[in-house]
């Protein structure tokens, strides 16, 4: 029996959206889902107790970095990750596919796995296909990736057939690598790049590995817009519909939304930590950029319909005031409250699917966010 | 009537330490007290709902950084110190003059005032005590503290002399220009370097303009412990017994206990926070640099007597990692530890003062923390 297993609970009306839930053996998310980014065995800035006070359900962890630092021997003698970082709830490690392909130079991928240089001291390293289980096996999340070439975009034609193909095969030694299936459910990677026949190509060769679980890769990578929302309606309904399906890296409000109006449950992005550090954060009335000096005096939360801490206590003004002067606790602050307006905006989506409303929700929301309608 | 009164609980039997506490308009306060510096109007790095639930029971904080940043208006706009930064509890803010005379360059002192530089952008500021009253009005702490020239360490008796001579002529001068006193209390603040007789002309100087509190300034600073001990045992019998006895930027734990002793009732530093961001952490069995290699596979707490937060959640390798990894939580964590260290300290202080048994304490803690005997 797999380590996770998919319940849905209904489909909206009025959009054919999921409403779900993933069991794990660290218990239940509800999806559609965001994940927060926990890259280095920790969501940055917030701890777990507050995570959990803003109801993040799972959380994702990067294996290339846990791999480099601590390294995952230490993780597993903690006891894995859920002990190692004291998080109780449902992990997703990635493969550390992504981070090989984007952080590191000087990468050389065979057929075997990838040669490539460390981001923090340079030195060489060798990933397999089965490495990259291996490492997983030791961090033991509740659901792991197959390692897979991430293409950039563009991408001609040609070299991405040939990476698919050698993503499936790589998929393939991921499964036979992987030991610890009760415990850990391994996700399947479908790629293809913009190309929608790559993309029925790969879901087709995954689909026979019969894998807990399935994500799209390699979208939001700088491909417009239009482009990924063909890529997920081709692929979609190719996939299984009682198995999990994960669009990886995305997490706008917008895409979030559209990802889930095309059946998408699972979703995961820095965005909301990344542009908090920045000073940015998200409001149902649009971005904000909140070190801006017009809010030098603005004693208002910086979202007044928001439920986060950070909403319910400090004024735009003192924010900005900790950003400026580089404060810590001005991070925790956009932090927390960015990562609760997707997780709100997720429960939102849930409650529009259940209420078979989700096209209404989403336009809606566009129209508070200020987003220029994007063609379905 | 003055803001602050002060409460004299007891007195121990074994040392003649003081356990009292203080009044003001934001509640009360047990002494001896630490109090945590928010040097920006924060703590670095921790909530204020944290603050409460290490026992913080008063916070200092830095007029001449909340004059540079955000700036007093912008304070007083919000409502106050108290308002902008969401504490309801006590706050002191001390004159701005330790950071004139140590943080900015070409600074001149005239009996007018001083004329110094930012350390942010390089501008040209004059601060006289009738300003530094000014602006400590607009921040709205509970307890303000008269404007003070810090003298380095060593320094020459006669200048140690005339300038405590012109701290005096700048105390009264600030004691004229506080207009608020039912809602804040001023402290004047005793100077004299290291010399006994300077020190006794300082105190018999201020005692004159009745102070509703007065602190020890100039200490702390570079002179031989034994200095610092001498100089609490000719002032402190000069200071009136219903009044609070504030000994200024001492915070190690030593100190804190020596203080107590000696008869002070407040202390402040910004040592824990700021080792505690270095990744040293104070423990009940001395201090330990949680960097270090040695603790990468310790998966037991910081210190495993102590009650916090972070202690009761997260290994030594793991915050460890954190550190290493550069990553905001580990911050948090070693802060919270460290913060909540010496506050409970002061509880033991107390606690032992409460016993007639400080003496006993203070032998019992430099023992197990490792300290040499001090000579007392
Ligand atoms: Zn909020
Ligand atoms: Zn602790």
């Amino acid at each position: 029996m797999s380590a996770v297993r998919y319940e849905l609970i209904k489909k909206c009306g009025q959009t054919g959206a999921r409403l779900g839930k993933v069991h794990t053996p660290h218990g239940s998310f509800d999806t559609p889902a965001f994940m927060p980014v926990g890259t280095q065995a920790t969501v940055k800035g917030m701890s777990p107790e507050e995570l959990k006070g803003i109801n993040a359900q799972i959380i994702l962890s990067n294996t290339y970095h846990l791999y480099m630092r601590p390294g995952e021997d230490i993780v597993k003698e903690a006891g894995g990750l859920h002990s190692f970082m004291n998080w109780n709830r449902p992990i997703l490690t990635d493969s550390g596919g992504f981070q090989v392909f984007s952080l590191s130079d000087l990468r050389d991928i065979k057929e075997e796995g990838v040669t490539f240089k460390s981001h923090i001291d340079g030195s060489k390293h060798f990933i397999t296909p089965e490495k990259a289980i291996e490492i997983q096996n030791d961090l033991g999340a509740d659901i792991i990736m197959a390692f897979d070439e991430c293409i950039p975009y563009p991408c001609e034609f040609e070299y991405a057939k040939k990476s698919l193909e050698r993503t499936t095969r790589w998929a393939k030694r991921c499964k036979e690598a992987h030991k610890n299936t009760e415990k850990q459910a391994l996700f399947g990677i479908v790629q293809g790049g913009i190309y929608k026949e790559l993309r029925e190509q790969s879901a087709k060769e995954l689909l026979e590995l019969d894998f807990p679980g399935y994500a799209i890769g390699g979208l939001s990578v700088g491909e417009p817009a239009q482009d990924m929302y063909d890529m997920l309606e081709c692929t979609v309904p190719l996939l299984p519909e009682d198995k999990p399906r994960y669009l990886m890296g995305v997490g706008s409000p917008d895409y979030l939304i559209e990802g889930a109006l095309r059946g998408i449950d699972m979703f995961d992005c820095v965005l909301p930590t990344r542009i908090g550090r920045n000073g940015t954060v998200l409001t149902s009335q649009g971005k904000m950029i909140i070190r801006d000096a017009k809010y030098a005096r603005d004693f208002t939360p910086m979202d007044p319909e928001c439920d986060c801490y950070a909403c319910q206590n400090f004024s735009r003004a003192y924010i900005r005031h900790l950003l400026k002067a580089g404060e810590v606790l001005g991070i925790r602050l956009t932090t927390w409250h960015n990562l609760r307006f997707l997780l709100k905006l997720m429960e939102n989506v849930r409650k529009a699917i259940m209420d078979d409303r989700l096209q209404d929700f989403r336009n809606e929301f566009f129209e508070a966010f200020g987003y220029n309608k994007i063609t379905k």
